[in-house]
Formats: structure tokens, C-alpha cells, sequence
């Protein structure tokens, strides 16, 4: 069994970041996120510097990146896929919500009227980009911060929606990793049932220490398709402290010794997570970084 | 469902510290335990204080807990033993492995001159005690970090032996925190039909991060009983910087979200867990933990 990885440290790890890093670091990055073995990476995002000043220079990084055609951008309306395009992004990713409180709280839309907006951007993209490639967020697949409880049936919906709109994946995302293997179990059995195995990828946080166990449950029922954050960047917007995306190197140990091949060299990925922290002025968290540093220190 | 969780972080938790206790504080903490529905707590060892200084308070702290018949003490060996008997203990653990290569480098002894040892401390314990309660801890359960790969056989053979001397159950811990669900499955499927469950105890390590899935594991297999230390308490002896046990609020929060009756009130814990990380010097590292501070604070 092989399991397919996307990194997404670049984009939602740095996005809620305020210690600036340079345009030529972040490159760098994700240059030793692949040298690592890493084969598909969000590299950034194509939204209002005003936003995300973090992500301000997606023009100028775009050119500078190595595999760039294995990269990928989050685009939030129009003006952000026209930049995307000009600098010769290839696979974009729009980001909406099972709940409409989520996205009025974010985007000031409801989820259809997000929804409408995506598909005007998907038709310009594909015209632009014939051979392109286009990421469906869904966030808060179990629990919204605004609203609570979140059905299977309206994530189905909303996943329905985005497949009908053209997309060729979607991402399901638990934003406030408090989702339960139960939870889990269910959701996935029924995504597999309705969307099949391969345009479905997992979107866990590890805010509660659940998400690796999410992950075992999510494989149980088929899928092979994960998204993660090199250490464990990003944090968790909606309690300030709290851990967000799963790491990649966690979930690089338990394909591992469960003999499921990732393709990552998890030492090399646990230094080059390193590099960004210290630029970052964080410390490590993430546990099998912890563990694959404190074994390379110690040999 | 409802599991049962014994608390070792003033045992397990402290031992490896270098920051100084005191004997009120530790008493404190295993209060706050309690208070926030902790039912059983190993709450230290009488372990020589050349060996382990942390502890060497063990027969000042004894006489001072709350409810000190819910708690254990692990005795290394007949002198630790009558030091326990003297101020009361009713409730012993001894601590032996699967690897014999790990308890000759701990204790100079093989597994089995382990085991003989344990079976004179158990009959004199008997004696001193009829009704009280003796614990075997079975460490190593997948991989030794001096020898390698562990066989479920052998595990179940050592597990065969310490029934045999007459513990009333046995802990199981994965030491290094290396084991993943394949093998926790495994596992804990031949122990469960060998002793069946409710003499059993998982005692899982969170190393790499994937200690919350094999609970899971371990749960599906019908297990109840599980060992935590509050905020991840403990750390790695073998890898300086790695985590160690598995946080109790991490699996407090597992058990919550999918329905699992638990009895202890997670804020509170993370709340007495705070206390402790406070006088160590240490941050806050445990998710759930994190997490439920940060909702605190938020409101």
C-alpha cells in the first residue's frame, strides 16, 4: 500500500504566521520539502497581501520554485486566479465551508453564494488551463467554531456541489481537529460510498492528539490520500495556542511502521521543518520530529 | 462503555525530572488528580533516592495523600518493599520486560532472575498484606531499544509468568512508543485471548505520535483499562527531548468525543497538569491540554 502526501506547511502552515520570512527561505523550504521526498506541495496563496501579508509575495515566489508543476496555489476570487495565471500557476485550490456561518464569518458568503463564485473561476481557469488541476476545500467536515455540529449528509451535499462544479478533488478538512474516530468511521463510509476513493483527500488537525487515529480510521475505509503540514505548522486559528494540522512527519511514522510506503525520507524531512522553525523562532512540538532529532543527536 | 485510567504522572512522570519537588507539592498535585475525577494514581516509588532523587521522598509523601488507598507505589525490590509496608502501602508495582537485554541494562538482571525476585516480594507482600492489590508493569511490549523487534510470543509468555507469581494484573507498555495499530492489533488480540480483559492494562507511549490510535486499537479489541500521565509527563529516556507516555488529557478527549465514559472533568485536569508544568519549568505540550487551556482562556 502507498499512501499520496500533500504537504501544505508553505501555504497553511506560514499563513497565521506573523515573523516574516523571505520570499528565497520559503523556496528553499519547499526545495528540501521534495529533496526529502515529498511529492506534492501547497506552495501558496494567491489571496490579499492586506489578508495574509505572510503570503504577500506568492507572484515573485511562484517563479523561483523547484517543481513548480507539483506545486499548487489557493486562489479566493477572481483577481487572485488572475495573478496565479500570470505567473503560470498550474493547479489552484478554492477553499469553501460545510457551514454557512464558517464562510460568512470568512468570506462574508454563504456556502452556494461561495460556491457560484467558484464556478466562474473554474470555468476561467480551465480555459486558461486546459490540462489544469482544481482542489475543493471543505472545512469543517465535523464541528464549526460558529455553529457546532456538522451532519455527514450536508458535508455529502457540499462535496456533491464542488464535484459538480468541475472540480478534481476534494479536501475534507476537520479546521478544529475535534473530530472522533467514530465520527470518522462514519463520514468516510459514506464519502467512499457516494465520491469513490481517489478524489478524496483527509484534511486532519491535531488539536485534540486525535488525528493520527482519524487517519488509521480514514485508511481502514479505503483511502490513501492525506494532507499534512511539515512539524505541525500553522496552529489553530480558533484557539490561539492550540495545535493545528496534523505533522507530516507524525504521519510519515505511522505509514511507516505500519509498512505503508510514503516515498519521505522522515529524517530529511524532520531537519528541513527545522530550518522554518528556527526561522520562525518556534520549537519543535511535532512528536516524531522530536524523536527523529533527538535520534540523529544521539548518533 | 467506560474505561478505567490509571495516572502515573507522579510516579513515571516525575522520576525522570531534574527540577526538585516538594514532597506538599507532589501531595497537592495528586489532590488536584482526584478532584478533577482521576480514580487511581501511581504516586511514587521506593526506589533507593541514590538511583532516582526525585522520589526518594516516597515514605515523607505517603502518609500525606488524599485517598491513599486509590493509590500505588512501584517497589524495585524487598528493601523498597519493607520501606512501602512500613508507612502503609496496600497497593505495589513491579517492573520487569519482554527484553531480557533491557532489564539487564535497568537492573542487571534477566527477565526471569527478575521475575524470581518479584515472586519473594509478592508472597512477602501477601503475607503483609492479604487484601492489597501488586501490579506486574511489562515493558518493551514491541521493541527494546537495546535489542530490537519483541515477538507477541515472548510477551505473552513473560505476561504467562507474571500471573503465574500472582499480580493481579498486568501493564503493558510500549516503551520507546514505537508500535503502530498493526502490531497493537496483533497484540492485543492474542493477550485478549490468552488472559482475557480485564486483567490487562495498555501503558502506550506517544514517542512518535500515534499513541491515541493504538488506544483505539486496543479499545476495539474490547480493552477498557489504560495508562496515562497528565500533560504527557515523563518524557523519553532513550531519545533525550522525545515525548513520553500519552498524555491523559489527550486520551480524556478521545474517550469524550466518541462517547466513552471517563469521569474526570478535562479542564480541571489541565488545570492541575498546569500547576506541575509550572514548577518543572516546563511548557504545555500535551494537545488536548493546549487546547483546553486555550478555550479557557478564551472565555
Amino acid at each position: 500500500m502507498k499512501v499520496q502526501i500533500t504537504e501544505v506547511a508553505p501555504r497553511d502552515g506560514l499563513q497565521n504566521e506573523k515573523a516574516p520570512i523571505s520570499t528565497s527561505a520559503k523556496a528553499q523550504f519547499i526545495s528540501r520539502l521534495f529533496a526529502s521526498g515529498i511529492v506534492s506541495v501547497e506552495a501558496t496563496s494567491f489571496v490579499s497581501p492586506k489578508w495574509v501579508p505572510q503570503l504577500g509575495d506568492a507572484a515573485e515566489l511562484w517563479p523561483t520554485l523547484p517543481h513548480s508543476d507539483r506545486c499548487s496555489a489557493l486562489v479566493p476570487n477572481m483577481k487572485g486566479l488572475e495573478r496565479a495565471l500570470s505567473v503560470g500557476v498550474g493547479r489552484i485550490a478554492v477553499f469553501t465551508a460545510a457551514s454557512d456561518a464558517f464562510t460568512q464569518h470568512n468570506i462574508n458568503q454563504s456556502v452556494d453564494e461561495s460556491l457560484v463564485a467558484f464556478g466562474e473561476m473554474i470555468a476561467a481557469f480551465r480555459v486558461a488551463r486546459p490540462q489544469g488541476h482544481v482542489r475543493g476545500y471543505l472545512s469543517t467536515i465535523f464541528e464549526c467554531p460558529y455553529s457546532g455540529a456538522v451532519s455527514p449528509a450536508r458535508v455529502i451535499e457540499v462535496a456533491g456541489k464542488l464535484f459538480a462544479l468541475g472540480v478534481d478533488e476534494v479536501s475534507l478538512g476537520d479546521t478544529t481537529g475535534v473530530g472522533s474516530t467514530v465520527e470518522t468511521r462514519t463520514l468516510a463510509r459514506l464519502v467512499a460510498a457516494e465520491f469513490g476513493i481517489d478524489r478524496i483527500v483527509w484534511h486532519f488537525h491535531d488539536t485534540h492528539g486525535g488525528a493520527i487515529a482519524n487517519v488509521a480510521e480514514a485508511m481502514a475505509a479505503g483511502f490513501t490520500r492525506f494532507d499534512s503540514s511539515a512539524a505541525g505548522l500553522g496552529g489553530c486559528p480558533y484557539a490561539p495556542g492550540a495545535a493545528g494540522n496534523v505533522a507530516t512527519e507524525d504521519l510519515v511514522y505511522f505509514c511507516h511502521r505500519n509498512g505503508i510506503e510514503t516515498g519521505i525520507d522522515l529524517n530529511a524531512l524532520a531537519r528541513a521543518s527545522l530550518v522554518v522553525l528556527d526561522l520562525l523562532g518556534r520549537s519543535v512540538t511535532a512528536k516524531a520530529q522530536l524523536a527523529a532529532l533527538a535520534a540523529c543527536d544521539s548518533t
